[in-house]
C-alpha cells in the first residue's frame, strides 16, 4: 500500500465508495421529498388558463415568468460561472473550483427549494414552486458558494456536500427569522446571503485550521492564464449583479431602481479598488487579486438598500467606500486573520463578502430609517416596506431598528452554525487531503498528463505543398 | 514539393480555393433565396401599428419579441459558446472546435430559416420571419453541432459545410413529419434535435471510419487549460438549458413549467454523474470528460416532456437516470462502439445526445399518454397538446403512440440521412486530413509560434525605480 | 536607481501616486455631480404607483424596465466581456486588456450618464435616469473601448482615464448634434459609436506614433490559449449584437426588426470572412485575427439601418460585403497604415469599426432615402423616422441627406477630437511605457511568477492506495 512520502499526516482521500454513496443518498432523498411535497405554482401549472380568468389577467405576459426569468438566468450564471470561475485563480485547482462549485450548487438548489418552500411557499401540504423559488434557491446556494471560497482547496467533495446540507438548512431558518419574524427588507441579501455566508465560512475554516498549510504554499498562487480564467468569473458577477439585487424585488419601479443603484455602486467600486490596489503596493502596480474581488464589494454592499430610494449618488458613495475597505482588507486584514486568528481564508471572503455584507446591512438600516412619505410617495412608501397588515403602523425608524437586528441575528446564526458544522467536518471520515496536498486537483480528479511543452513544438506536421 | 513523412496516405488539405469557393457560393445562394422568399413577420414589420389595432392588442409588450427574445439569446449562446467551447477540450484543436462550429452554425441558421420557413411560415409566396424563427433556426443548427461532435478533428471545413447543407435539409423534413404530420409535441427537441442529430452524426462517423486513427492518439486528449475552456461550454449549456426547452413553448404556464422541469432534471443529473464518475474509476477520481458532458444529459432527456406536467420530482427521476446512463456510456460504450462497431465518436455524442435523446422521446410519450383532464384542467389539456381542429378527438394514449412513432421516424431518418451524407463526404475531393494529422489545428489554421516558455521567463524588463 | 537597459528613452511608469490620485479625483467629482444632478426617472422612482395611474397603465409590465432590461444586460456583457476579452489575444497583455477596459468602462459609464443626461434627460435641473440611460452610457463607453483597441498595449492607465474623460464628452456632443440637431436615426450607432470611436482612436494613435515599436514586436503576437480567450470576446460580441442594435429602438416592431436584421448580417459576414481569410493567405489557412474581428463587421454595418426596413436579404448583402472589406483591410490596409501613415492600430479597429462604420452610415442613409409609405405603412413610416413636430414635413430623401451629413460630422468630430486628445496624451507626465516595454503586463501589473513548467510535472503527490 502506497503511503505519503512527506511528513504530513497520512490521509485517506479515496473517494470511490464514499462520494458516490453520499451523492446517491442525497439525491434519492431529494426525489422522495420532491415527490411528497413539490408541485408547480399556479403560474406554472396547466390550470393557469382558468387561474388567469379568475385573476382577471388579460394577457399571458402577466405571468411572473416574464417579470423574472431574465433576471433568474443572470443569477444562475453568477452562481455557476461567476463563483465557479472566480475561484479558478489557483494554478492547479481549476477543476476543483469549477467542478465542486457545480456539484454543491446543483445539490444545494434542490435542498433549498425544499427548505425555503416549507417556510415560504407551503400551501395545503404542498410546496408550490415558480420562477421566484428558483431565484431564491440560487440565492441560498450563493451563500454556500461564498463559504466555499474560504475553504477552497482544503476540503473533500463529501465535506462540501455535508456543509451544503447544513448551511442551506440554517440559511432558510435565518432567512425566515429575518423576512417573516423581523419583517426586514433584504432583496439582494447583504445580510441573509453575504453576511451569513461569509461568517459561516470563516467560522468553518477557523475550526478546520491547518497549522502546516505552508507546505502547499507554492500552490496557493496563480499563473498567468488562471488569473484570466478568474476574470471571467469576476466580470460575470460584476455585470449581472444588478440582476441579482433586483431579481426578487417588487414588480415595476423597485426592480428598476435596484438595478440602477447596483450599477452605480459597482462602477464607483472599480475606481477605488484600482486606486488602492496601486497605492498599497510599493511598486505601485495593480494586483489581480484585488481587481478580481474588491471590484465586486459595491454589489454586496447595496444588497439590502438597492431597492430603496438610495439614489444614484448614495450608491456611488457606498461603492466608493467598499472598494477601499475591501482592498485594504486584502492587503492588511487577510494576513492578520491568518497569523493571529488562525483563519485561513483562501479567497478572501472576509474582504469581499463579510465586511461589505455588514456595511450593506447598515446602509440598509439607515436608508430604511431615513425613509419619508415625501421621498417615496404615500403609496410607494407602503409598498416599498410592505407596511401592511400587522406592520401597518411600523415607522421608518422602527424598521431601521429591525434591519439592524437582522444584521446581528445573521451574524450570530452564521458564527454558531459555522462552529457546529466546522466541528462535524472535522471528523476524520470525510476524506480531506493532507496539508501538503491542498490546492491540488490531482487528489480528487483525473488530471491530464500535460504534454504542453511537447505539443507546443509539434507545429510542423506534414504540410501539403502549394500547387 | 513537401510530402507527408509518415506512412499515412498523402492528402491534399490545401483550402485556398476550395473553401472560399464553397463559402461564397453558399452565401450568394442564400442572398438570392432570401431576396426571393424572406420577409419580416407582421410583428417585426413596420406595418405592426396597424396590425396591432386589428388584433386588439393594447400594448407593444404583447409583441412576441418580449415573450421570446431573452430565451432566444440564451439559445444563441448555447449554440455558439456552449457547443463551441464544449469541444475545445482537445489539446490542439481549440481553433477548429470554436471556429468551425462558428462557421457551420452561421451558415446553417441561414439555410434553416429557409428550409423551416418553407415548411412552417410560408404565406402567399413569402417566408415571414420573427423571433420564433430565429430560435428554430438555432435549434436546427444545434443538431448539426451535435453531429459535428462525433467527427470533431477528422473533417475539413468544406466537409462540414456540405454536411450542414444536407443535415439542415433533412432536419426540416423530419421536423415537418413529426410536428405537422404526426402532430407530436417536442418543444425542447429530444427527438428532432438530439436523437436525430446524434444518430445522424454517428452514422456519418461510421461511414468515415479511419482505421489508422491511433496515429493521432496523443492529440485526442486534453491539457489542463483546455479542460477549463471546455467547462465554459458545459456550464453555459447547463445554465441556459431551461431556456432551450422553454423557448418555443406556448406563452405563459407552458414556458414557465418547461423551465422548472429542466432546472430540476439538470440538478439531479449532476449528482449521479459525479457519483458514477467516481465509482467507475479504480482510483475513485472524478473524470472531467464525464463532468463536461454527462451532467447535461438531464437537459436532453426532458426535451420532449418539459412543457408537459412532468412535475418536479418526475424531472429529478429523469435526470437521476440520465446521469447514470450517460456516464456508464462514456466508460463502457464508447470504447465498445469504436473497437467493435468502428464508430469513432470524438466527443461521445452517443452518451450525451443519442441515448438521452431516446430516453427523452420515451419519457415524452409516457407523459403524454398519462395525461388527464384532471391534472391539466379542461382548457389546459387541450392547450398543452393542441387537441383542436383535426386533432380534436385524439386521446392521450393515441398521442403517446404518435410520440413513440416520432422517435422511430427520427431514428430512421437520421440513420438513412447519415449514411447518405457520410457517403458523399467520403469522396476524396473535400480536403480532409490524413489520420496522423487529425485533431491538429495546424492543418487548417495559422497557429501562433508558441514562445510561451520564453515569454514566461521574460518578467524582468526594465523596471522604474521607486522614487 | 535601476535604469532601462535598452537604448529606448527612459520612462517613469511608476503609478503609485498618480493613478490613485486620478481615480479618486475622478470618482469624487462623479459623486458630487451625481449628488447635484442625478435622480431616478419616474419609472424607477417610488412614486411610480401614482405615475402609473396618471398614465393609465394597467400593469407593471408596461414599465420600460421590462422592454429593455434583457437587452441592457446583453450590451453590458459586450462592453465588459466582449471588448475586454477580444483584446486578450496578445500573449502578455491579458491583464491590461481586460483590466484597463474594466477601469475605463466603469469610469466612462458614470461620466456618460452625466454628459448624455445633460443633453437628453435634463428636467427641472435634474437628470432623471432609467434603464435606457444605462444602455446609452454603455453605448458611449463602447466608443471608448473601440478607441482603446488602437492604442492597446502602448498607453498607461492614466492616459486611458484622461482619454475617456474627453472622448465621452465629445461623444455626447456629437451624439447631440446628430440625434437632436440633424434628427438622424442611428439606433445601433454606426456613426455615433463606431465611426466616431474608431477615427478618434486612429487619430490618437497617429499622434502617439512610436517609431521604435518594432522593439516589442515579439510581444505583439498571440499564443495558442490567448487566441481562445479572445474568441470568448468575439463570440459574445457576435451573439449579443442583435441586442446592441435593437436595445434603444422603439418598442415593438422596431426592436424586433433590428434584432432580425443584425442576426442576418452577422451570419453572412462569417462566411465571407472565412472565405477571404483563406483566400488571401498563400497556404490557404484561416487566420484567427480575421475570425476574431472581421466576423463582427456585419454588426457594425447595420448599426444605423437595422431598425429600418432593410429586410433580411438586404442585411445579408451588407454582411457579405463587410466580411470581405474587413478581412482585406487586415491583410493589406493595416500594414499600409502603419508603414506609410504611421498609424499603429494594435487591434485593427480601422477594419472592424472605421470602414464598416462608414458603410453602416451610408447604408443607413440609402435605406432612409429609399423609404416609402408603401413599405412602412402610413403610421409605421412616421413612427420609424419620427416625422412629427418640427420634422413633420421631412421627406425620405431629405432624411437620407441628413443621415449622410451625420457621417461627415461624426468623422470630423472624431478626427479633430482625436488630434486634440492625442496631443494632451503626448505630454510626458502620464507614465506611459518605453517602446521596448509595450504590450507587456509587467509594467503596470503584479504578474505571477510562472512556475507552470514545474507545476505541470508535479502530478505525483502522495496517492492514497486502493483498499
Amino acid at each position: 500500500m502506497e503511503r505519503p512520502r512527506h511528513q504530513g499526516m497520512a490521509k485517506n482521500t479515496y473517494m470511490r465508495w464514499r462520494l458516490p454513496l453520499v451523492c446517491l443518498l442525497w439525491e434519492v432523498a431529494m426525489i422522495v421529498l420532491f415527490g411528497v411535497f413539490v408541485r408547480f405554482s399556479p403560474e406554472a401549472d396547466a390550470h393557469w388558463e382558468e387561474e388567469k380568468r379568475e385573476m382577471n389577467l388579460t394577457s399571458d405576459i402577466e405571468n411572473d415568468f416574464y417579470f423574472r426569468y431574465p433576471s433568474f438566468q443572470d443569477v444562475h450564471v453568477m452562481i455557476f460561472v461567476g463563483f465557479g470561475f472566480l475561484m479558478t485563480f489557483l494554478k492547479r485547482y481549476g477543476f476543483g473550483a469549477v467542478g465542486f462549485n457545480f456539484l454543491l450548487a446543483a445539490f444545494g438548489i434542490q435542498w433549498a427549494l425544499l427548505m425555503q418552500g416549507w417556510f415560504h411557499s407551503f400551501k395545503s401540504g404542498k410546496i408550490l414552486i415558480g420562477v421566484e423559488n428558483l431565484i431564491n434557491a440560487d440565492f441560498c446556494v450563493g451563500s454556500v458558494c461564498i463559504a466555499f471560497g474560504a475553504i477552497l482547496g482544503k476540503t473533500s467533495p463529501i465535506q462540501l456536500l455535508v456543509m451544503t446540507l447544513f448551511q442551506v438548512t440554517l440559511f432558510a431558518v435565518n432567512e425566515y427569522i429575518l423576512l417573516n419574524l423581523l419583517h426586514v427588507k433584504d432583496a439582494g441579501g447583504s445580510m441573509t446571503i453575504h453576511t451569513f455566508g461569509a461568517y459561516f465560512g470563516l467560522m468553518v475554516t477557523r475550526i478546520l485550521y491547518r497549522p502546516n498549510l505552508e507546505q502547499s504554499k507554492d500552490k496557493q498562487g496563480s499563473v498567468y492564464h488562471s488569473d484570466l480564467f478568474a476574470m471571467i468569473g469576476t466580470l460575470y458577477l460584476w455585470m449581472y449583479w444588478p440582476s441579482f439585487n433586483s431579481a426578487i424585488s417588487e414588480h415595476g419601479d423597485a426592480q428598476h431602481r435596484a438595478a440602477i443603484n447596483t450599477y452605480c455602486s459597482l462602477a464607483a467600486c472599480v475606481l477605488t479598488t484600482m486606486a488602492f490596489s496601486s497605492m498599497l503596493q510599493k511598486k505601485g502596480k495593480l494586483d489581480m487579486v484585488h481587481i478580481q474581488n474588491a471590484t465586486l464589494a459595491g454589489g454586496v454592499a447595496v444588497g439590502t438598500s438597492a431597492e430603496m430610494m438610495l439614489t444614484p449618488y448614495g450608491s456611488l458613495i457606498v461603492g466608493f467606500i467598499c472598494g477601499i475597505v475591501s482592498t485594504v482588507g486584502y492587503v492588511y486584514l487577510t494576513p492578520f486573520l491568518e497569523s493571529r486568528l488562525h483563519i485561513q481564508d483562501t479567497c478572501g471572503i472576509h474582504n469581499l463578502h463579510a465586511m461589505p455584507g455588514l456595511i450593506g446591512g447598515i446602509v440598509g438600516a439607515i436608508t430604511a430609517a431615513a425613509a419619508t412619505e415625501d421621498v417615496y410617495g404615500k403609496e410607494g412608501f407602503i409598498k416599498a416596506f410592505d407596511f401592511t397588515g400587522t406592520y401597518k403602523t411600523r415607522t421608518p425608524s422602527v424598521q431601521g431598528g429591525f434591519q439592524a437586528a437582522g444584521i446581528v441575528v445573521s451574524l450570530l446564526m452564521a458564527l454558531a452554525g459555522g462552529a457546529l458544522v466546522g466541528a462535524i467536518l472535522k471528523l476524520p471520515v470525510w476524506g480531506d487531503a493532507a496539508a501538503e496536498n491542498c490546492f491540488e486537483d490531482d487528489i480528487y480528479w483525473e488530471v491530464p498528463e500535460d504534454e504542453e511543452s511537447d505539443v507546443y513544438h509539434m507545429h510542423n506536421p506534414d504540410k501539403p505543398a502549394s500547387p
